[in-house]
């Protein structure tokens, strides 16, 4: 297909698909004349995968290379393609972990507690400290007691990521199932837990019944 | 104590704390001359809230006065605290969901089976709705096969919740809580599911051993 065709078919522009080609996010098509490409399916889905790290994920242009390198490198073991998964995920609202703040040493108690075995350079255990330093600096130690449940709960989750990536029908398709898994699952389990946390709240701090004029009021 | 000491001991600068009173997130000092106040505990505490709310969640000022309204409004019932708090902490990598897309209809069909008694207006919903929309899209329908497990995990994460904000010592406390938990408990999970990733792939793709002579090259 021509770039116009291109541009179509994946929704984006041809301004948007000429500085992809330009920086090398998406491959050359195949040249027909001086002036002129020819683009394949795959272009199409590069590009929607381009757009969904950009816009649903959030990453940047040097952050969406890392992770198309990722998935191209098919001979690249799966916990690697985890790792860059995760560190391209930029999180906006992470706090930074104190040097010397309690947040570290929490961690690494709960790590050994759930005997998870996980390298020092994990992009998570700043992410985690730095929310339990916080929690501490701002004198809400109670919430604490929510990390052991927490920690059950990211187990149940992981088992069901990876599970997932493994029903993918090829490498490069589990390897693009980390990637998108790790952008979007953040978001879906955000949303969940808002909707958990809303059942949950109505079930234990009912709302006061309205009174028995109010409803006479709105007739 | 004076402005110079309340910007000293909450770590907040001078022309912050000042912006922060015309703003009126911060309650005026008691006044003790033309052009001097003086200010309490209270006001420390507030602050650290205000640049919590402002670094760690990422909040507007506007949403922050929101937030702040929720916390002192004390007959406000919990259950409408949470909405606010839910409100106010914008998510940035949130996409937003498809008119017509599958993930509204995908989203009530769990809240069916998991027996969730949700507002339609609970932030949750877009969220959620637009991440099954943007799996749907990039093709990877296969994570979505992780959903009942998510949502399984969202329940421990907000009975945890409500129970750590049920421990909290007073009405205020408690509010202040559901904020500041919902706030960082995002990142807190974020973190968590990394470290649990990391664990359970070790676990289930184990690297390939390292060739016999690899060792013996580094020495």
């Amino acid at each position: 297909m021509r770039m116009s065709e291109l541009s179509e078919r994946s929704g984006v522009s041809v301004p948007s698909v000429k500085f992809y080609l330009r920086e090398g996010l998406l491959p050359a098509g195949e040249r027909t004349s001086a002036n002129q490409a020819t683009y394949a399916a795959s272009h199409v889905e590069r590009l929607r995968l381009i757009r969904a790290l950009i816009e649903v994920g959030g990453l940047s242009v040097s952050a969406v290379r890392a992770v198309l390198a990722a998935v191209d490198a098919t001979d690249m073991p799966l916990t690697w393609a985890f790792g860059v998964a995760q560190r391209a995920v930029s999180r906006p609202p992470a706090p930074p972990a104190a040097a010397g703040g309690a947040g570290f040493e929490v961690l690494q108690g709960l790590l050994r507690d759930q005997g998870w075995e996980v390298d020092d350079a994990n992009p998570g255990l700043p992410v985690a400290a730095g929310a339990v330093d916080a929690y501490v600096r701002l004198g809400h130690d109670n919430l604490l007691g929510a990390l052991p449940a927490y920690a059950r709960a990211a187990s149940i989750i992981a088992e069901a990521d990876l599970a997932a990536v493994a029903a993918a029908q090829d490498r490069p398709g589990m390897v693009q199932s980390v990637v998108v898994g790790t952008v979007l699952g953040d978001a879906l389990l955000a949303g969940l837990r808002r909707l958990a946390q809303e059942d949950a709240s109505r079930r234990l701090f009912p709302a006061p019944p309205a009174a028995p004029d109010s409803k006479d009021a709105l007739c």
